[in-house]
């Protein structure tokens, strides 16, 4: 079971949902993805998914991010085609979707029943407000464990299914950024612990604009929904292949370990160097030199 | 092995716990229940126990919030009737106690000794200052593997142990408000990570004042030692079943995943929004509307 | 395999680098030590695996600060003596070298092909920012199941290896303090999550200015890296054997679980209170009392 939340640590929601699995399928290993997605943030908990998605083997994968717990939208677990998971698991609010259509698109679907028929916890089932205990990892564990959905709840249309919400990942890299003359309008996706900031543009994108590997680019940071006080700020950044081959201090463009543009700063956080708050903020990038000649440990597109 | 420590895990105490778990019982699953229990917080550590607890299968509980590390405080395996964790492993200082009567009561209780019988961790036993590795972790190891409780130390008697601290829970849903009129007084025994605002009430507590589901309620947040600025803040709650229920903005009062009453606020902080603090605030709740006839999802008590 | 990193867990980077070493090595144990060394701090990581070291049973030590991902830095695997792990798996950026002495230095080292020889990830590898995954996991995972390391890459000349960062620890208790008169200057060595100060000093060390146990010293704040707000503070602390022999608000000076001396607060924090901020601070210790007659709870040496 690969387990996403935006639980938090600092509160025994996680442990809880462990011990549940852990009661329900002890054999079964439960792998933390990251319990630290933004409060109700689904699209970033969405797109945390679909960056993990590749890695992932066999199994099951229990993911909540659930504003609307207690309410009458559907638990749901979906089955995608083999290769990696083939049960995810969480609520129907379009948080799993990007990562299933990543996985080749849903081809059943499950209404979960609000009382799982594995029996009641120990504790009895009060408020419902913790799905994830309740609901979710029961179901997660039966799965597992290779247990037949069907006992689970009812089957339901895939067409029925919430859509990916609004800002989450298409789900795959290569959402294009905005032509802009010369240059591209690339919104942010993610900011990473280390203020790294991943937009929403691929290296070709980059060569598209004439901005090869060793070029350097004049990079505007744009007002967005982020709110960062950020916009109107302009620096260089270099295209190059890796953070060490910058200078101290100097900002560069690098193709990132998801395949991403990511704009960086050596040893430091672009993010808050320049003001940029979050997804959905974004930069407008314009090659400015040549570059190509001493292209500094650039391989890209 | 389940685990929960106020050690935090920006340092490796976690980790090199679970090392000498590991060590010493290779094949017990050690499942983290939170690490982030509030620095010497021994009534928050209780509380979050109290919380596990029915949901805790066959095995034992090591729970390290120690203040008093080092003194004379005994260090303790208390042994709880069987249908749960059958062992509760940590410093004679409260911290276990209320989970022990939550599980049906301490039937023996053993005093661990300093030095335990299983041989010296690899690097020596330098300063006593950090017994979850030296002492607690593998005398938890060894009940965890079936081993037997006299190796590791000299049987107390059970009246001894010290009581639980003042603000843990007394083992159970049930604590009840202080009435107030027409209305109840309740404390604050918890603010999760999403900022709920859990109380020492149950939903009977609401009903017994007239607030029915779907009902509105007058909320004053009174001074308390938790500190916060809001005491004098009043606001409007509706008594709802699902966070789901509220409209955007809306404080409501709902039954939570432990079958205490929470005071919510959809997809915000109501501990932020109305400047409550920590445990042992509180707040006043009265009646203010029959409500009864459109209960918006409510099927409580 | 124990894993240490600066990947925070706000991120799926922890999550990932578990995701693939379970899918190679799915009945290896992974134990996390913790994955919130300070982002690109080395030293901070050399030593948190150096006082690791003793607690950690055979296997494989995967480590990763390494703000030098992508460029031309090695990524390497070092064998030490049998008795603890065999392998160590890591940047070759001196991250690995203090634990490395510890366990009785480094007897071979492969540089590991940036390629592994084990099979693509099912994602294909993109940019080179994130080895953790693509190099150091499926190395360990390989070394962890018993593989040979020559599969891995090319044996490499240990003396070539990068040293022990800056600021890092030698490989065990014991790097002297300096003499200062009858006092002693000591650096900083770590301050944890309680705000324990420890110190680059051993008990003798305080014996040897006759600073018995139970006696009093003259502790004052020196300018350092840290760069804290603190110098020039002084204050009184006594030598004692646990937190629990202090007064409230009272500092003391005792022999921590790593057999060094920390400067702690009971139930506080030295390091707010003295505004020390990190490692590289230091500071003045000179006995100001005999104490000797009443040794609370002193044992030291």
């Amino acid at each position: 079971v690969y387990f996403l939340s935006d639980y938090g640590t600092a509160d025994e929601f996680v442990g809880i949902v462990h011990a549940v699995l852990h009661g329900l399928a002890p054999t079964v290993a439960v792998i933390d993805l990251s319990h630290q997605v933004p409060a109700f943030d689904v699209a970033a908990g969405a797109a945390m998914l679909v960056r993990s998605g590749p890695f992932l083997g066999a199994g099951v994968v229990l993911a909540v991010v659930d504003p609307g717990v207690g309410t009458d939208r559907a638990a749901v677990a979906l089955e995608v085609p083999a290769g990696g998971p083939r049960w995810l698991v969480g609520p129907d609010n379009g948080l799993l979707m990007p990562l299933a259509a990543s996985l080749g698109g849903v081809r059943a679907a499950v209404a979960l029943d609000p009382v799982h028929p594995l029996g009641e916890p120990a504790g009895g089932r009060p408020g419902r407000t913790f799905d994830g205990r309740d609901v979710f990892a029961p179901a997660a564990a039966h799965l597992a464990e290779g247990g037949h959905a069907e006992g689970l709840g009812r089957p339901i249309d895939v067409a029925t299914l919430q859509p990916a919400p609004a800002g989450a990942p298409t789900g795959g890299p290569g959402s294009a950024p905005d032509a802009d003359g010369s240059a591209i309008r690339a919104s942010v996706t993610w900011i990473d612990r280390f203020g790294n900031v991943q937009l929403a543009a691929v290296p070709a994108d980059l060569s598209a604009i004439g901005l090869v590997p060793g070029g350097t680019a004049r990079v505007t940071v744009l007002p967005g929904p982020g709110g960062g006080g950020g916009p109107g700020r302009v620096v260089t950044g270099r295209r190059v292949r890796a953070f060490g081959h910058l200078a101290p201090g100097e900002f560069g463009l690098l193709e990132d370990a998801n395949g991403q543009v990511s704009l960086v700063l050596d040893r430091g956080s672009a993010a808050r160097s320049l003001e940029i708050a979050g997804r959905g903020d974004g930069v407008r990038i314009e090659a400015e030199a040549a570059g190509g000649s001493t292209p500094v440990g650039g391989t890209g597109a």
